[in-house]
């Protein structure tokens, strides 16, 4: 450690979840440093639905009295603790939705960080020692090494931002479900998480079957890598394909989609993962739902660091990346957080930071 | 073929689901014979909470005017079509749950023939053509050879009955669950399912956690071969099982188990599998739930006939049995439904041919 790190930054935070577009600009203090920890500051910042149902209040009161929203993060390191071996002063990293875990425990050491019952999220969170944790629509950010990611040289810094949280929170899923050649996925909801879950299944070799109730969205879903694309606002779209997936994931809010019918596509035994995550409760499910396959439904959240890195690193090699709707200055956070809130966004909003 | 088989039968049925233990005895067809067609004799007849459901009308209207329900069936075979190698006249055998499918599908010729789209029902459906398919309230059942078990002769009749639903139902999702040795299992709700559950899985070399909130089932729970027995009525039960268990089957009612405390004892992408098919949808299930452990829900349906044989012989092996509360006449068939119905069964009732 050549010198003591910043102790603060400043970042768009909001503190009323009825007023969740009047951000106010304050300084916050970061994490507390420690050997492992790394600095950065922040470039651009990825908007994503999480940073919407929390700041709306949809998933809850506020955890902290003001809340810098952001967990798509990507900057430059100006410090590292002295155990941080794997990152120097200078280069480009990124953090995503998670800042701390216990590091000791079975999840934590079989890479499952991400299902350590100590997590900590990257923002409406507290650190151990009571600090609050602030995201990424904010100059800079502080965290263990643990959680931040090099980024590839081939990709630009406002593509590999929304990777961090929309990008992991479909791989990983993907990933531990088989995905790869000889094996049909289908991709439900084509928005900001479903347009890196085509890709990212048809590079890891899979048949990619998009159902989406967008038609709009077609020619979109075929050039990321669909061999398919259904519409699910078609009577008896399910038939064609019963029986023939062998798993699906689904970006789409858990209540808009027509869940039996996706269900019976299923083979035997087979698995939907809703990473979409509603306000309200799963209505009229039934287990009766999945008797006639033996299905199953989950539910998965972002993903481990080795996740991380292989994502990039597939990114990296095939050229994924996110179509990004606008690249907007930091302190029009607001306009985006409306435009994701009323479904004005197709894919992804990125901010690029202004107050620095 | 020797000589033609029955074409009727005698049993207890109803007409109404308002009135279903309002039992008439008719006579009915039996299935159209064919090459491949075993008819039998019953002798006894499990009650199943199945029949309940169905002949209450809680998972909906009756599929056929008059309804004889029971799909626990052991007897011996009178008939036996040309083409049938597996059993002769006189032996002992069982049906479960179903009694056709299309025998020509991926599913059939995989050992998923329960899955198979063109299955057909033991009672409350019609064959393809027409014929109606009655249960095992009654004086014999004729159905395909792939639906008839051959009972292991170190069981006997009124054991081997439940066996053929209740038990087919636990043992096959056990059985795609991988448990075994060094595998932990939950098992949830000791009545007819799953004191069949805690003794398979125990046998298969798992060991096995009761989750029950019938504290006064602790001591047989323990004998049939829990490890150990969980109140779940005792706050905060479920934490000392964070992260112990491999796969979670619940035989109860889907919306009286406490899902969310139960899916927290689960390991990284574990699965909890309910057999228990409540009337009503499910009530306040958020794919969150399952977010702390990419954990997933999932339903099954019987057993296929492989694993029907497999549980026979290693319920022979192992002595594996139900308890039985009480054995009734048949014409008792509506006091038993009353005690179903009314949870006065601890385990399973049986019922003892009197139509014959």
């Amino acid at each position: 450690m050549s010198s003591a790190p910043q102790k603060t930054a400043k970042g768009y935070g909001i503190s009323d979840t009825k007023n969740y577009t009047d951000f106010s600009v304050k300084e916050f203090k970061l994490k507390t440093p420690c050997k492992d920890s790394v600095t950065l500051d922040i470039e651009f910042c990825g908007v994503c639905g999480s940073d919407v149902h929390t700041i709306t209040g949809g998933w809850g009161e506020l955890g902290v009295p003001w809340v810098v929203a952001g967990h798509e993060i990507v900057g430059k390191v100006t410090h590292v603790g002295e155990d941080v071996k794997e990152f120097k002063v200078g280069q480009r990293v990124g953090v995503g939705a998670q800042v701390l875990s216990c590091l000791k425990c079975d999840r934590c050491n079989d890479d499952n960080e991400q299902y350590c019952p100590e997590q900590v999220d990257t923002y409406n969170a507290k650190f151990p020692d009571e600090v609050e944790a602030q995201g990424g629509y904010s100059t800079a950010i502080r965290t263990h090494q643990r959680f931040v990611f090099a980024i590839p040289e081939a990709i630009k810094s406002e593509d590999a931002a929304p990777m961090l949280c929309a990008g992991l929170t479909v791989y990983s899923p993907l990933i531990r479900n088989g995905t790869g050649p000889g094996k049909t996925v289908g991709i439900v909801g084509i928005g900001g998480l479903g347009h890196f879950a085509i890709q990212f299944a048809h590079h890891l070799g899979a048949k990619v079957i998009v159902f989406s109730h967008s038609p709009n969205k077609k020619e979109d879903a075929l050039s990321l890598g669909a061999d398919e694309f259904v519409s699910t606002s078609e009577e008896g779209f399910a038939k064609k394909y019963f029986d023939k997936i062998d798993y699906i994931l689904s970006a789409a809010d858990a209540n808009s989609i027509p869940l039996s019918d996706l269900l019976s596509t299923l083979k035997v035994d087979g698995r939907l993962t809703s990473v979409g995550l509603p306000d309200q409760a799963w209505e009229g499910l039934q287990p009766q739902m999945m008797a006639s396959n033996a299905s199953a439904i989950a539910c998965s959240h972002i993903g481990s660091k080795k996740e991380a890195n292989a994502m990039l690193k597939l990114a990296a090699e095939k050229g994924i990346k996110p179509i990004i709707d606008e690249v907007l200055p930091m302190s029009q956070a607001g306009k985006a957080i409306e435009a994701v809130k009323n479904n004005k966004v197709r894919y992804r909003f990125v901010l690029k930071q202004d107050l620095a």
